[in-house]
């Protein structure tokens, strides 16, 4: 399965493109537009966010990451072998939590011509080619490099920040709920958040944090939407807290 | 065929994950993104569009329908076989009039293992996986029910309101045109309005409706947006009125 | 491969039933969205749009090309063979440019029985059968007629308007880079924009334009949106300068 994980928009002609540039090698294998509308030009979030949604996608799956806004630049291009996954794109960031969360990982730096390559368009131009490469067996044009050279390599397991609004209003954070205490709050938008297991655990109105279909945690308000109540956007700090809880 | 029916939204991540569900289960059936942006958590609403645009599938497709406030709470989940296709969806009405139109019907509760299931995301976790088994010609896992025992059966047949706004501001309503006199007048937005058979019919800025392309009852203006002149949104009451009928 | 060029949206139920109708007829066959957010209604911008995006489209596509504000009125419904693609379409000049190009073109008027026909959706009622029929090999239904009847035949080459806005902010002309001196400056939105490669040529904030992915003059802002910053929308004129260039 090729997956597609990008900040392109699902209007415009950014994605129709690199599918058909996939089609064109591999003709009869899904594509699937994981994420479209990662947040714009902003690795940092995406990473915690493709690494949440990248363990649902099957094994063998061909993982198209293009949160690009070094295209046309010296940034590297990096293929990543990782759980049973591949991962292609920037080296900005973007790949690295999802491949530190695999375990092994092997990394290669992407080689490429420059003869036909856009300056503007690598996910059409440079990744959907090697993934059409890849999916037919053939090794990652480039060499093998550390996985500690990959721009990310150092960033924290886990992101206090919130990393994504979904279009009802929920606010995720680059946290997983596994790694949280049982009973731990969180700070946010100046209020302190309680966890519950689902929405019907809540009044209507009320903010809480719960353990979303992918692992991460994320704030909602039960008939509402918690951007607006809270303020939240991406990037926002979240704290982890703990004790005493107050729900106003 | 399978078909999507949500409130999801395309942007997000849940469409794509549903997706992969569905693909890895059953490698080479297409998916029909039939609508996306249903009324979110307005199962009514829903209802009758899904009614309407069911129709236009081909026979055997398999539609989830999933706008689902309920999820994670103690709603029942259903599989429906009606007029030669199978609908998947909660048990909030959302499938209640596609189901009484196709004449025969019959009704499953859904059993599902709780193991691996989110409390949020049914779509992928239980209606997907039935989709698959469907598809492979399974029976559905569960026991058959009475269809009088659907929310939702106790509907009417028609609803007199506006059930979905589209990109263009057109505003469908819940009434199928061949269930209106020939000259029947609708009013909506505190004006009167009388049908016509196409835009070419009226001057520009005339509001009007029509039988739209799949048979429901349209509120539409000539070259502008019915939505913004006349203040329609989703919910809005139309009334069927007959007789003289003003325009201004 | 089928390709979709339209101002549907994505949102709303229109591409699902087109692509329905496209699977219906033929099962294997892959569907892009290319383009599901033309410039509504307004198939000269389209026209442009779409010369510059179906040369990427792999050859033996058949591409549907539905702008087609006179739906359900007199307009001709045509064929075309350029370039070794077909364009399936209203004659509204959306498909001429794309022709024009092309150099050896043939164009077919569709005949299409009027049962079962809505008059507002063709692009699922017409253009998606008469694709279907394409594919599987048959001539199209109707008589050649001179590809100088087209309506769009007397276009510019290039037409110096801001043709679309993409997610970004950045604002296509109908303007070939390729046509332009490479040391032309064009002016837009009160300012006369000098030409770079890329977006790190300019410093941040700095207005300009260059070749886009696939061959037109855009104008964007580094790390901005040059919609905004030059107050520029579809339509708005470009004039192609030369000489000293001031920026602000």
């Amino acid at each position: 399965m090729f997956v597609l994980f990008t900040d392109f928009g699902l209007e415009g002609p950014y994605i129709g493109q690199v599918k058909a540039a996939l089609w064109q090698g591999v003709a009869d294998r899904p594509v699937i537009d994981l994420l479209s509308d990662a947040p714009p030009f902003d690795p940092r979030s995406g990473a915690y966010l493709l690494a949440a949604y990248a363990a649902a996608m099957p094994p063998g799956s061909l993982i198209l990451g293009v949160v690009d806004p070094g295209v046309g630049g010296p940034r590297r291009a990096l293929a990543v072998e990782a759980g049973g996954r591949w991962f292609l794109g920037p080296d900005n960031g973007l790949l690295a939590i999802a491949a530190r969360r695999a375990g092994e990982a092997r990394v290669w730096q992407v080689d490429w011509s420059e003869r036909g390559i856009s300056a503007s368009f690598h996910g059409r131009d440079v990744f959907a080619p090697l993934a059409v490469g890849l999916a037919r067996g053939e090794p990652p044009p480039g060499s093998e490099v550390a996985r500690e050279s990959m721009i990310g390599a150092d960033w924290p397991e886990d992101l206090d920040r919130i990393i994504y609004i979904d279009r009802f209003g929920n606010a995720m954070t680059g946290l997983r709920a596994a790694a949280l205490a049982p009973d731990a709050a969180l700070e946010a938008g100046g209020r302190s958040l309680a966890r519950a297991d689902s929405f019907f655990q809540v009044p209507p109105g009320a903010a809480f944090w719960y353990e979303n279909a992918n692992g991460l945690a994320e704030i909602a308000v039960n008939q509402g939407r918690a951007d607006r109540a809270l303020g939240l956007s991406v990037g926002a700090a979240v704290r982890i807290g703990t004790g005493s809880i107050s729900e106003d």
